[in-house]
């Protein structure tokens, strides 16, 4: 079902955006940056991610507040321009595959003091001690996140923060938007399509934030952070004007919605996904509205970052032709 | 994994809350009614639900604002006396069975002016025009709902308001608490048991507003309202001090919180979840918050009413012990 | 400007609401408490209200955790029936003195584990260490309160809570909603003339949490509470159908909205707002809507209980007519 | 009571900042733009300010959405350049007078779709049709604003929008937050002193969006918008580390927060002015704690944009030394 975009018919060039190719990472998303890349529609891009606290937690004894700063956090590979792209189309992002990279424990989760869904934080602002620091360094691998002698966890690979520029605006990637941003969905993973609005010229495509694996809210701020090698193919969709990102999958699609608080988030995403099945399947905006009432699923992406993330699906039986 | 409770070892005495029996329903859960029932712990009840319009809406030309009179929506079967429950102690609710009951059609979905989450309400208080005031009446059977001619969608039946009374409150049966309520979550269905915190003499349950089926959050206000036969058993756990509803199913346990903003019912859920593993599972309660950054799933209930709900959940594997 | 009421041409009878006569407060406002009190409409009532911990804090060594008992707090007054009261009227409430009562220290201030907003509470669940608990017992009398050695404060006496009965609910003494409750509105003192909606019966007046002053929001969540000879005056509106609280002083006029989160109240106390000014000043509705954009006035009640209360005003000056 | 800054002692030099000096007006403020003056701390600056829609509402025919093009709205001056202006800094900006420009009708208000605060909006996305669009033209002189036949207020300038640049990333004028942006607070005109934190070279000062009266909240969205000429001073404060926006007028201090919900923003501004309290005024932190639980005054800035602003005040006759 995924749109067909202008480079469904070429051959796709493959690229390689190595961190050599990278060079400085990026920790805000505008376009004031100098690109890294350039590609044409349809083609392929193999990244090396950093994880989010840019390799500088190697030990338990490293605690954040020593040394993260910010608003240097969750740095970003690109940005990648697309030629053609100008504001009113849309970027599709397909991920094709992510595999994990580095020496073992791979991965890294900790506490953040006043960062996080149950504590006192910079905007829910309280007078209490914060919580104590604690790191956790995991051993993973592409099939398993080893997160303690009585857990493991299935591997399950997906990018945190995925963008294209605003127009005149840059917002830092601990951030998600109408631009994309630090979503945290766990569905963005291998298999997934995300549809961006373009609304600078050339896109400026970043991408960032790998986790091996997260639940929903990310509740503690943390998910098993890692770098990998993600692929990604990207196709330029002309004349789509979308004000949010959306994504589809093989059995749903759904609309994204990124606010404060969550209750405006996850209006913004079924009001997005209304729209969409009255504008591309045939449905008459109410009956759309009462039939999500019956099946829409919402995931919570993070609802610890400055604005929240919720997305509202729908199974993709149910909206298309019968024939 | 459930609790062993005091009637674990009785044969259950069933008995009938037919119409009859309950004769008036109740819009308010209180310890103001008069009980309609007396059972024993370990008891089975088989409940005549009404619908949450109590009938009033019997075509598609029955307008809510006609036929609807607030605050006499959602009629509760109740007040259900168990022998023994004493404030401090837990009545679990067994959901055996739910079978449709009525002529056809059986369900009913609506839009009622100024209710739902995309439109302005009494709360988020707008001047714009309210939405069309629409109906629909859908045919179902116990194992399919037939939404329109183009989507058949399967028979999910679960309770969406299942309590206990509160100590000297009595609250409207569209509003979530810490007393249960109008929780309206999809997974509240044959094979759950809801956990309730006994707050007044004798526990007083109240149950009704079935749902033939229902999309997380419950986005138009109203799910697919139908009659039915409830079937449950109920058991009384002494001496375990909850603050918030509890439910567990085959796969999870999961904890509930509402209220607004939509995060605070988050942040409830989770911290209760938290506890939970920490005071029954074992775990330190930083490894459980970090733990459930990475495999916790969140449910929204509804995020229409006076109050949100959401569940927050861990699946069983990750918390019993391997042996 | 006040409405005039069927008590208007009466000699007032006045009445008097001891201790003694009231017998036993009340913690939840609602219809299934006995009467303490029949009047007239124009009646004057003289009432001995219990301060907010109902005297158990005596010294500032008695600890709230061990002398407070939820939910029997913030202890009302009442009910008082209004004789002719129905469904679709409105009680005006006219406050015309309040003195302190008791020995002093009679004021109480304190710091209670998870209340208040600069802390995690029940419903802002966090996992922070509570905040301490701290009692101050504060000298006052009609014209200050001693707060400590080097600040005074003016003795702003007003009532906290002012409710009439819920037609079917009965709400806990601490939450504010449409029926009155627990807004703590600073400006509900001497002068002050309180709208009630009536929902049942004879109106079933409560009255209760006198205040020797507060400061916006009641950010620690305790004002300094004191115990008060406060005498009012009622009168009786036969056919005024008001959803929300409104209030008028000798300046302005004040609709009342309370809800969760913050912008909400806000919402509903502006939206009725510009409903009061279109149906009784004349007023087009947008262009009440943009003058209330250039000179409406904020007062911010509560943000520590279960609801939050919002007052939005008008001067009255903007809106008599010039004649 | 204000800070003595680096410019204390020196002669203000006087700067204009014309439209002509300007050239080109900013509508996000962020380390980007070119500066268009260089000022020395304690200098005065004359600035022409533009009207919020930067003029292009000419008539009450000039329908929104077809003069005004997001993101170009807000119009700024800037960025200023303070010399020796480092991260860690702060700037304080004195008000020291603000009169009208251009020609009558100068004043300006409307209603735009899907943007106030008693409408449904991008971010609380609902289904309802948008208001009407509707456009006022006001005239105004320096003493008063001719509202209507009916009504007339007093000119009341003040400054929306106030900002330095954040460090790395860029925000539209339309956005409160840390870095100050659009507040909306009636009390930021002359006689006032805002101190904002430093966090790029040279602070970088962007000024715009006068009104010419605003009511708390600005809930239609839009105050009397004008263009003004506005003088004011800029003085450097060396190492205050502070996170947020404060202000100070002749009888009171204010620490400001801006966020979502807001709940969050009052939180940030209490919290905020619990520190100033403790660290500058010798006051324990749960002293001044609870006295703001007494004397605290909270002025909503605005509640439309999509952070709002709230500022916590106390006046200083409660915090100076008596001596």
């Amino acid at each position: 079902m995924a749109r067909r975009g202008a480079g469904a018919g070429r051959e796709p060039v493959t690229h390689q955006l190595t961190e050599a190719v990278q060079g400085q990472y990026h920790y805000t998303i505008g376009p004031y940056s100098s690109p890294v890349l350039s590609v044409k529609p349809g083609d392929r891009i193999v990244v090396e991610t950093r994880d989010a606290f840019e390799g500088a937690i190697k030990t338990e004894q490293d605690m954040p507040t020593q040394k993260l700063r910010m608003p240097f956090l969750n740095p970003q590979n690109g940005p990648i321009m697309i030629e053609g792209a100008e504001k009113g189309d849309v970027i599709a992002v397909h991920i094709e595959s992510m595999v994990p990279r580095g020496q073992n424990p791979r991965g890294t989760c900790c506490m953040i003091p006043e960062f996080g869904a149950l504590t006192g934080t910079t905007y829910t602002a309280t007078l209490n001690n914060p919580l104590p620091e604690i790191v956790r360094k995991i051993n993973l691998d592409e099939k398993r996140v080893l997160w303690s002698d009585r857990v493991t966890l299935p591997y399950n690979p997906h990018i945190g923060t995925l963008s294209l520029s605003p127009e005149i605006d840059s917002i830092n990637s601990l951030t998600p938007d109408q631009h994309g941003g630090n979503m945290d969905l766990p569905d963005m993973g291998p298999g997934s399509i995300t549809y961006l609005p373009v609304r600078s010229p050339g896109a400026r495509l970043f991408i960032g934030d790998a986790h091996a694996c997260q639940g929903d809210g990310e509740v503690c701020g943390v998910a098993v952070e890692h770098e990998t090698i993600t692929t990604i193919r990207v196709d330029l969709i002309k004349n789509w004007a979308i004000e949010w990102p959306r994504m589809e999958k093989e059995e749903f699609i759904m609309a994204i919605g990124s606010a404060r608080p969550l209750e405006d988030a996850t209006r913004i995403a079924y009001r997005e996904l209304v729209r969409w099945m009255a504008a591309e399947y045939r449905f008459d905006q109410w009956d759309a509205y009462m039939l999500l009432s019956q099946c829409g699923r919402v995931r919570l992406g993070n609802f610890v970052d400055p604005k929240y993330t919720v997305g509202a699906a729908i199974p993709k039986k149910y909206i298309l032709d019968p024939a």
